[in-house]
């Protein structure tokens, strides 16, 4: 069965506390919701500081979030709330997944189901509610999931004769309809997806990383063979690939514990019956979570251009009204080369912030790449683009022309750069933690 | 809110019993799980006729799909089971979609998704366990929903202070959440939607179009004015388009009840606090069984191109061995420049089963075009293509040059006839129908 992830152990220190304590140290919060109406009033305070924008001052959208190294837990929390990422649902440990955040694991699926389908397995859907006597019929799953039920005991007014278990994986269900499909080799390798919310009782929760209810894709296969399992399960990691590396993924060879269970059977080829051989694995929104840990900084979220909702910004500059037309026009022009060109693009052309404050305000959303256009660009037919992922002058390039053929083949080129730098410093990170770690000082540290 | 769909009252004829009952009329199925077993039961029947197949009668895959016209209910159900568009699980009520059922929901998803967004719409997701006292807040709320909740009273282990309600829709969750985001009238409009499993504990069930659980989009707005929220139904309305003709969208101006009910205000541009106007609307894979309904025949199903996971199958037909390389070696050419052209094409080229038994089986499975290759189109150069639309000689075209431009430009025209075709009669039939009916006698034929 797909174990909880352990994500975490990898990025916060270990000091960290759960965001329901460190919340209330805020004390002033009404009782009922105290996650939510903390956040909410965070919120309010980011506005605020928007509000004091100050063309000397550019710093302002970034005045919320604590550095990280100051406080890890408190940094990723700033960053998911000033980059609207997510926010507390009402109910205890519960998410909402706001439009921003949403946007990235839409990338995240629609990278996966291509994979999905080059590799053969088909997206379906399976029921949530799981008879609870389905849960206790294989033994490690009655142990791993029992404290971590939620059960629905009232349906349609009445007390149930059987609880349910609202999903907290689906190998059970699985495997009861998987018995009803296959009858013989000829139904096998059968390989399947589904792309559900999933329901684990935590306790301690954090947004993304553990939560109530989440997203994920679990993917669930049926084999003839142990070996056919086993390569299936190499594919399967191979494929996952970058999501291995942030330890976001899990796979299993669930060998015949859920076919003997369910007596999922076939006839094979010479007429015998047999278990089938399975697999399981799992990427979830916890993948989320992950990325805005790892490639975070004080600025905020940096986003690998793969999974970015907004992979280029452009913010034109201008000070007198005779230049504000050209301007405006070039940049138009710009966003819909780059936009016929299939990349995700926005023209932050908004009057009531200056492009200062819209310089941090798009770092601090993890935009990739930003390209300025002011007069003395449009006179020269040319742009200045700079890179979320290299502060300062350094990560900044003048003069790349407007042509559409050069301009497009720039951007996808420093895409690819910034996309491969990211993943590199991740492999690099986790990486020297594993090998430097001698003693448990260390590993606090 | 997103009140119960009714496009079964259209399609299908009132004295269709719920499956529950006609199913137990089998009586040998075990108690516990009665629709499943005989489910079950029905397709091992189904595999039965296959093998036997026989070439002189091709029939085999059609022996067990009840006429339309002698019973809808069942045409229905065996339609559903032998194309393999869903299954029963294990809880009543509940529904497994399967691969082919799914990707034709998948289909709809893309379609949506796109005028979601070119709409202005962001996707993002809302928790799906409710407070129980949201659920009372909103008078029509607690009316249409109450005899409906599914209810968790256990997590963790313990017994919980509140019921959660898992959602029957979102109206409650979202407006506690609008509350919070919603400042300003420069935060309006808010446009948001979701795609999300929802509960309703429905007594009388069929797959598809009423189960305990199902799948939708959700789409939430909030307007600063009356007028802007009546032009977003309107949008709505015309973007759902054929999808209203089949009754199977839902869309609501829900005014200001959820705003008052949950305090959902903002500082109009005069310094007023103002309570937001509001819409909904839905599809749901409801749909999927009006495509079902209104489309198929007493050869099975019949998918609109547009939502067909496959819009072409290509059979390769030979006799002598020698001619089974020619015609295989064109098939596949053939299926590839379909392929490369953006058509979703299939090449059946089993070996276990006649060319026959394959035109039956695909055609109940509702594939819009069928190519036929053997080796005397392979001498000319050409193929023989037949709409599943119209039945025999009258849909099948002889002599279509394999040339990658004429075949390709041949199928999307035949492709894009068949859509509006199909959309065409949908909409004669539902208008004959609303016209027609004059007296109760009448509702009833």
């Amino acid at each position: 069965m797909a174990v909880p992830l352990r994500l975490t152990h990898l990025f916060s220190s270990p000091s960290s506390l759960p965001i329901l304590r460190r919340r209330r140290l805020h004390g002033t919060l009404p009782r009922t919701l105290p996650l939510a109406a903390s956040f909410s009033a965070q919120r309010a305070e980011a506005a605020s500081a928007k509000t004091q924008d100050n063309p000397k001052s550019s710093k302002g959208s970034e005045q919320v979030i604590t550095p990280r190294s100051q406080d890890f837990n408190a940094w990723y929390l700033d960053v998911i709330a000033n980059a609207e990422l997510a926010d507390y649902g009402p109910v205890r440990g519960t998410m909402v997944i706001r439009p921003y955040g949403y946007a990235i694991w839409e990338s995240i699926q629609e990278y996966l189901n291509l994979k999905f389908k080059e590799t053969g397995h088909s997206n379906m859907y399976f029921p949530q509610f799981i008879p609870y006597s389905f849960i206790e019929k294989e033994a490690s799953h009655v142990e791993g999931f029992s404290p971590e039920l939620a059960l629905v005991t009232i349906g349609g007014g009445k007390e149930l004769e059987e609880k349910l278990v609202v999903r907290p994986t689906s190998e059970t269900i699985v495997n009861h309809m998987f018995t009803k499909w296959i009858q013989s080799y000829r139904d096998l390798p059968l390989l399947i997806n589904q792309w559900a919310n999933v329901t684990r009782w935590e306790m301690r929760t954090k947004p993304f990383v553990r939560t109530l209810e989440f997203l994920w894709q679990e993917g669930h296969t049926a084999h003839a063979t142990p070996q056919e399992a086993e390569n299936e399960t190499y594919t399967i990691e191979a494929m996952m690939g970058d999501k291995k590396a942030l330890q976001a993924g899990t796979s299993h060879n669930l060998g015949q514990n859920f076919s003997r269970a369910f007596e999922t059977q076939f006839l094979d080829e010479t007429g015998q019956m047999q278990h089938v051989w399975q697999t399981s694995w799992a990427i979830s929104t916890r993948f989320v979570g992950g990325i805005i840990m790892t490639h975070g900084d004080d600025a905020g979220l940096m986003l690998p251009p793969k999974v970015a909702p907004i992979q280029v910004v452009i913010v034109p500059i201008w000070k007198k009204d005779e230049e504000k037309v050209a301007v405006l026009s070039a940049a138009s022009s710009v966003k819909e080369v780059l936009h016929s060109a299939g990349i995700k693009v926005k023209l932050d052309d908004s009057e009531q912030r200056t492009p200062g404050w819209k310089f941090n305000f798009w770092e601090m959303k993890g935009v990739p790449l930003r390209i300025e256009i002011g007069p003395r660009d449009v006179s020269s037919g040319s742009v200045v683009i700079s890179r979320r992922d290299v502060p300062g002058k350094q990560g900044k390039v003048f003069g790349i022309s407007m042509e559409p053929s050069i301009l497009v083949a720039f951007v996808k080129d420093r895409l690819d750069e910034i996309q491969s730098s990211l993943l590199e410093r991740a492999i690099a990170f986790r990486d020297s933690n594993i090998v430097d770690v001698n003693s448990y000082d260390d590993l606090k540290a």
